[in-house]
């Protein structure tokens, strides 16, 4: 047996995929593996595959993981390490997992939810490196957020802090999934704006959404950019509503706590100018407490792989400071 | 001479008065004085007043004046120690506070806006005493703020933290000093409240509002709640309004946030219950994200003196730390 180098390893875990990485103790990614979550084989074949994944990687590279770092669909316990119902993970409720990877491994184990992970992400090594403060926001399925202040996650109580997909920006706006109305992920979220597409068709709406989508069913918020890039009118009017409200929650953010950056990620991101540009303007219009060229407003560098790239940074810090 | 001990001086600087205490390293308070501002003598005279008075309080009490802190109407340049152009000091457009202080005293002088100065008084010594993060926010003339996430008052960037007053909770709703619409200011503060109670009086509403305050011009928020615990309608909805968007405004901050406290001060808050059982109600009902237990939504524990224990606590950083 060689004398191997020591490692992090960085695991990031959705309802969908699931990535796994290892890295060094100087921010470098050394190896990265991805495979489908498929949710219905139960947690424990999911953490069966995750683990033999990190450590042939391990293997691989001839290192020995000396920590882990888990982001992970919440809602979480942090304090517990336990995973507790996640919409994403059915079947997932109550999950020991901080105590099952630290047993199968030996090694300690970090987490943090998936929007939490992805801030630090970005903040280590994305569109935040060298800042000491920003709110990154992932607007997919729904919204959610972390929240960088003094180069520190903050967690608050119930590791509550950075739901802001949860600020109400429309009152008696659509009803949220959290049982509140207008919230922004009711209106801004990937789905939302899906939503609001079919139902604007759905009352009558004259649009070419269901067309370019293949069934008013499938339309997506990617069909709405499209389609208010090409001119449709109701699509146009659905984005300009969707900036309008986003950039009022951006606004409420920017006021609050005046981080130096905004940085989004998820699908909805994906839009590029189309979302970035307008979206700068109108809170420069909304927000005049700070100069607006002291805050950036931009896309998460690292895309899908915010996460992983904190699920390393979680696993570093545990390393850094004893815990 | 005798041989005095250190203490700290505070002075905390308002448009209609100005509060000048000394206190020692361990949060005790010596001696305080008070006196009006007569803001139409001008920033030095008020000074030579406000310096004298600190001067006299420590002769008084036998101690040597170490560092001094100082709270006052923002907006400030705290970085080149200036005061900017507050709209209750004119007059005092990029007045150098802190040189002029430091080379009168030659002591160190650190200095920050009223309410962060406020939020740290309530943090050290008040209703947010042991805590280690909380908002607080001051509701009179406008609506002002400050933060504390891990025992520090977060400034954001140009200071712009805290700022909550300008949080949007009304798209389109009224104007606002600042520029935007809808501001938290620009509904629950003071002074719109009692502009909100002649507007509807002024579109036909009857009321007994003016009666209560001696004309429809003299009325207040302090009538307003008075009418509204009379039973008077127009009154009551307009207390009820004011509580609806105090409450999306609060919110807003526990999702971003999650503060361990909402800390609420100036007069509006002196309504007390009256206030803050539906306001604690309708918080309740809006966000589902925390435990609403562990949030707690308190007035000032020390009333008009937030701002003043502040600064107390502003010049023993200083102390505490090398500048």
């Amino acid at each position: 047996v060689t004398h191997d180098s020591q490692a992090v390893g960085g695991i990031d875990i959705g309802g969908t995929k699931i990535a796994v990485a290892i890295g060094d103790h100087d921010d470098r990614l050394l190896d990265v593996a991805r495979f489908p979550t498929r949710i219905e084989r139960g947690p424990h074949a999911i953490l069966d595959e995750t683990l033999e994944t990190l450590s042939a990687l391990a293997r691989r590279a001839n290192v020995r993981i000396a920590s882990v770092g888990i982001g992970c669909a919440g809602p979480l316990d942090r304090g517990r390490g336990l995973v507790l119902s996640p919409p994403n993970l059915p079947g997932w409720d109550e999950l020991p997992i901080v105590d099952l990877v630290e047993r199968r491994l030996d090694v300690p184990v970090v987490f943090d939810n998936d929007a939490n992970a992805a801030a630090l992400g970005e903040h280590r090594q994305g569109a935040g490196r060298g800042l000491h403060s920003l709110v990154y926001m992932t607007m997919s399925t729904g919204i959610g957020g972390g929240v960088i202040v003094v180069d520190k996650l903050v967690h608050g109580v119930a590791d509550a802090a950075g739901e802001i997909g949860h600020m109400v920006v429309q009152p008696n706006g659509p009803a949220c999934n959290c049982g509140a109305r207008g919230c922004l992920e009711a209106i801004c979220s990937g789905t939302a704006i899906a939503r609001r597409a079919r139902e604007r068709i759905g009352a009558g709406a004259e649009s070419s959404m269901g067309a370019i989508a293949g069934g008013v069913e499938a339309i997506t918020a990617a069909t709405v950019a499209r389609a208010a890039l090409d001119g449709d009118p109701v699509a146009r009017h659905l984005w300009d509503e969707t900036i309008e409200y986003l950039a009022l929650g951006i606004g409420n953010v920017l006021v609050t706590l005046a981080p130096e950056a905004i940085i989004i990620g998820g699908g909805v991101a994906a839009a590029g100018d189309q979302l970035f540009e307008p979206l700068r303007a109108r809170v420069r219009q909304n927000v005049t407490m700070l100069p607006p060229d002291r805050v950036t407003i931009s896309p998460a560098a690292l895309g899908g792989d915010s996460g992983l790239y904190g699920a390393l940074a979680l696993g570093r810090s545990v390393l850094a400071e004893p815990r």
